[in-house]
């Protein structure tokens, strides 16, 4: 693959997510072609940085008629899935826990989810989604056996920060963290805090700014 | 409040967002000040950006001692929290319109969750912690009664293209979608794809980089 020889700068990757999820709907109304300011003017960026992304990841194309979108959202899916399946963890089977595993579960991904963690005693033992849910104090244990990569956080904020030392002292490599606790983990970790509160107030901030633009008119 | 007269750039607000997530953390460790380098650096990015975002919003510091984390922490709750509570509808309440509703109820916040909607006779007409569940049918009537400004879709991917002419008839001024599939919106609505398996894909992309990394060295 094109990115195994240089890594791609964080930001670039969440823009080819973008990118892909923006040509995925333009390939859906049989668009064929886009133009690297269209796709730019689509993400409110300029179309000097979209070329950029692409040129990280060695795409390059006929800019009389644009990029080909087929091609285009093909390449990016060589950049961005994994050729091997990876298996996930899930710390805490509340809701939030059952919901991110039945989200994934209908979905064709190289991520599969293969345990869940819990200390609830109505929940160990048990196979929610046909996810078998283990004591938290098995974490290491069952990890290393089910060679378990990646670590999704749905336990309550407050426990969140209890599971940083048990999550490196299992060999965990990717931390997706869905708590409001913000949680730092050692070089080697890839780690993402990812509080749905500030998307949310993100777009409540937007609804305000627009509220006041009106009243000024 | 130093933004209803200039808009702030999509971006600086999702990194005010980090920043301030950040900030939390060090003011719980009981770091009083903090250099923009520093933040920057806690942020892969500049500090020059972090300096020209915070002087977006107006906000100078004693730069000899770096920024008062407390007063900057204060500054940006100022910034992204609205003054008034708006309320909030859900679209949808299967597994993760329910972890949502769940994961706000416990969160003291100027966003509410009023009501939901659905067309699972199951749910149509009960109250799911406390929030009354409608007909997806009575969409526009509730939006209005109950002053609903911002929708939040956790619908079956596939429903999702078919929300977005109620959503706009319905007055709604904000969206926030949990779907995979991408929605666009005319000017004047504010709209957020929020897609769970982009973040994961971007975790097990940067394990996969560095699992590659290993093996060369």
């Amino acid at each position: 693959m094109p990115t195994s020889n240089n890594i791609i700068p964080e930001k670039t990757i969440e823009r080819l997510s973008e990118y892909r999820r923006t040509l995925l709907s333009c390939h859906k109304q049989g668009v064929t072609h886009i133009f690297s300011h269209v796709l730019a003017g689509m993400h409110g960026i300029t179309a000097v940085q979209v070329r950029r992304d692409l040129m990280l990841i060695g795409f390059s194309s006929d800019t009389k008629k644009g990029y080909d979108v087929k091609v285009l959202i093909e390449f990016i899916n060589n950049i961005l899935d994994s050729e091997n399946v990876m298996n996930i963890g899930i710390i805490g089977m509340g809701h939030l826990g059952q919901a991110i595993t039945k989200y994934f579960n209908g979905k064709r991904l190289k991520l599969r989810i293969v345990a869940s963690f819990d200390v609830d005693e109505q929940k160990v033992g048990a196979s929610i989604d046909e996810i078998p849910c283990y004591h938290m104090d098995r974490f290491e244990e069952i990890v290393s056996s089910m060679d378990i990569s990646i670590a999704v956080i749905c336990s309550p904020t407050r426990v969140a920060p209890s599971l940083v030392v048990p999550i490196i002292n299992a060999g965990i490599k990717g931390v997706l963290n869905f708590t409001s606790a913000p949680l730092s983990f050692p070089h080697g970790i890839v780690s993402e805090n990812y509080d749905i509160t500030t998307i949310l107030e993100k777009v409540a901030y937007f609804v305000k700014e627009s509220d006041e633009r009106d009243d000024k008119n």
